[in-house]
């Protein structure tokens, strides 16, 4: 490999020059090998912060993502593999639903999921919560269930992309996770290791999402889409808002109990979930089109819509639990579970229409309710969170329960009630609910 | 101490936001404390090339460097003290003449200099080549010297502005050098700990500087004046040409031989010395205007020129020679000096005008030759370098020497003499030469 000066790498990024594919590749491989430090690697970062990636750019970055690690071979299963992506919001659990319903049609789902982040929850701390899961799957574990019952649910491996992970941490402790290329080049690539054929991107924006305006959104959902389109592989996107927590529930337990309630057929679904099963129908409609399993996304809801209510999903959902170590009887019967041992609710102090629920201060409230770590070696309250009695543009009389916190730790509900008290608005004048499908991109 | 969150305080500047001298101050003391990493230093250096420092950002920066370390306290030598600090250039000798020269003056001067950095020389290396000449003297040698003979010529300590020399180092692996606020406050922070009360500064500007733009050169004058007066010093600055090396030599001992031909009156002064011996005058007139010694900097010119003809600026160096554990036979006699094994002459291929010996290819060739560092292990030969034969606007005929070049090994001879032929340029019509001060602020 050609020897490059990690300096001038910097500074003609600086400069606002493009760095060739054999400048980027150097750097991210010496940075692995310990030849570029992480000082050289932060200044990089923030140079690129200012001046942006090019599209060649980014894609040797995705590259040398690729490169630095092991890759997952999926050819061996001879049907499609698709999987979904989402930037990351709050009360997000579609993954949960979309997994094993997409699984129905005879599709493989590789679903690699993160941890909460910040304000925002993650899949794999939600499957956690139920008892005996287990996300930390070899890669010869994934591809064995895939084969056998055609989706898994694991944690991100650290064998896979190496180099995106070290960078992903440096990014976080030195302000330069904002940049649409960094951001993108970080999610195709695990997608591509993960063995995906198609890839669905669910881009959050709003007050809880990472990118807060819909013309950023609008960006990266179409800087997904040419890169993943690039590698060979196909792509769609939705643009879908997270200026409220998607569906009941906040907090990990609650999470997987509102997904229980809407997959069994026998359990009542929450009108508060209607948002969430929403998005979730139209992301397995687009995971479907890209699985060529329907001609257009409407047709792919519908055929997805109709699994979902004759329990198929459920079944397939349960299978997951089983293989992956997680006990059944929880899923059965959720009222098994323990209940967190405190409970607190938010009474309306006026009449009038719901106009906010600020999902950012929401999410904020369930990390200090338990539900997320501040610290890496914080121990996550499984059965802590929100519920949500009422959304936007629901009406309320003074004095109704508008949403309840729950906690094992008493001294951490008047901090989360005054947190989520800050994101509520109540207006006199009704407000129309509108669908939280702001775009979609195929 | 208040604690900040150093994530928050990158993104902060990252955004264009102006940082609390609270902020930087809690950064550069919990950098040092390693509650900050190196990584995180670094990405808010790029941020600040990025979106530069506001005059109270950059007085808050020198602040920290200030209290990042000791104090040489010299208020108990009840006379004016004053220092010189020059930006770098090739051939630049002016302190080793400078320093006894207005130390002549009843003027005390603390002078900390540093080594040779990229293809520029350092005057650290330039008196070490004398031999026994004791630089690393600690800081109550310092002061004793500085009450004894009222000059003393050190390296920077590095119990004084610790935070400075940390930093320092890392801008120079991060390409975060060229910001003028930072090369600022590293600069005064130096000046104000060795206890100078009045600055004078020598920017150059050109091919051999670290700014090549007069402009650049003219914003970092005003910049260091400015921070320099709000900490109650008298500042004064040059702006001086280093398109063309300074003087007749480059390289150490080289340099010190010519500057004992101009300190020594029965030596015959070299005519490519002549930009030299007018850039160290004014710098004197400045100095001694800043040091009350006269009313107007020309007067100081004359003043200085008459103690440099008259022998007693010689003295004076020999003294300080004397002090600092140097040689003084070598002083008193330079021919006892070893020389270069090998010699090899420049010639010029056409008649003409000399219009250009570019002062960065010089540099670049008397790093090759030996007279710097490549790498930090590198050993100095302290008698390699080039001299002057023409300066620019000299006439020359085909065949005529241009410069000479001096070196202790063989295979360094050749890339050296192409680089140096690669920067000289002969005109057909005459070139008019012109003064190298550029200008004057005080």
């Amino acid at each position: 490999m050609k020897i490059f000066n990690p300096v001038e790498i910097i500074r003609k990024k600086r400069d606002g020059e493009v760095l060739s594919e054999d400048e980027i590749s150097y750097f991210i491989s010496a940075y692995l090998e310990g030849k570029v430090a992480d000082y050289q690697v932060s200044a990089l970062l923030m140079a690129i912060y200012f001046n942006g990636l090019s599209e060649n750019e980014t894609l040797a970055f995705v590259k040398s993502y690729i490169d630095s690690g092991e890759k997952v071979g999926l050819s061996f299963i001879n049907k499609p593999k698709v999987d979904k992506h989402s930037t990351g919001g709050v009360g997000d659990k579609t993954s949960l639903i979309l997994a094993p319903l997409v699984a129905c049609f005879d599709v493989v789902v590789p679903m690699m999921s993160g941890r909460g982040l910040g304000h925002t929850g993650g899949t794999l701390d939600k499957l956690e919560s139920i008892p005996g899961f287990r996300t930390n799957l070899s890669v010869n574990e994934f591809k064995r269930i895939l084969s056998n019952i055609g989706v898994c649910m694991i944690g991100q491996n650290r064998e896979l992309a190496a180099a995106d992970g070290k960078i992903y941490a440096l990014r976080d402790v030195t302000a330069t996770i904002d940049n649409i290329g960094l951001i993108a080049a970080s999610i195709v690539s695990k997608k591509i290791v993960e063995g995906a054929e198609g890839i669905v991107y669910d881009v959050k924006s709003g007050s809880g999402a990472m990118l807060k305006s819909h013309e950023n959104a609008n960006k990266l959902a179409f800087k997904l889409m040419q890169i993943t389109k690039d590698f060979g592989r196909k792509a769609a996107a939705l643009i879908t808002d997270m200026n409220e927590p998607l569906g009941r529930s906040i907090g990990n337990w609650l999470e997987v109990e509102e997904c229980i309630d809407i997959m069994n057929p026998s359990a009542k679904k929450p009108p508060q979930s209607e948002d969430l099963i929403d998005i979730t129908l139209h992301l397995a409609g687009a995971m479907l089109l890209l699985a060529s399993k329907c001609r257009y996304i409407e047709e792919g809801v519908e055929m997805a819509g109709n699994k979902l209510s004759d329990g198929a999903c459920f079944k397939k959902f349960l299978e997951i639990v089983e293989v992956q170590g997680g006990d059944t009887s929880y899923i059965v019967s959720p009222v098994k579970y323990k209940r967190a041992k405190l409970t607190e609710e938010v009474i309306a102090n006026q009449s009038g229409y719901v106009s906010a629920l600020d999902a950012l201060k929401f999410g904020q409230a369930a990390v200090i309710l338990g539900c997320g770590r501040m610290r890496v070696e914080d121990q996550i309250d499984y059965s802590a969170g929100i519920l949500l009695n009422k959304k936007v543009g629901d009406k309320v009389n003074r004095g109704d329960v508008i949403c309840s916190v729950r906690s094992g730790a008493k001294e951490k509900i008047q901090p989360a009630l005054e947190m989520i008290k800050s994101g509520i608005e109540i207006s006199r004048s009704p407000i129309s609910k509108k669908s939280k499908i702001l775009e979609i991109i195929d």
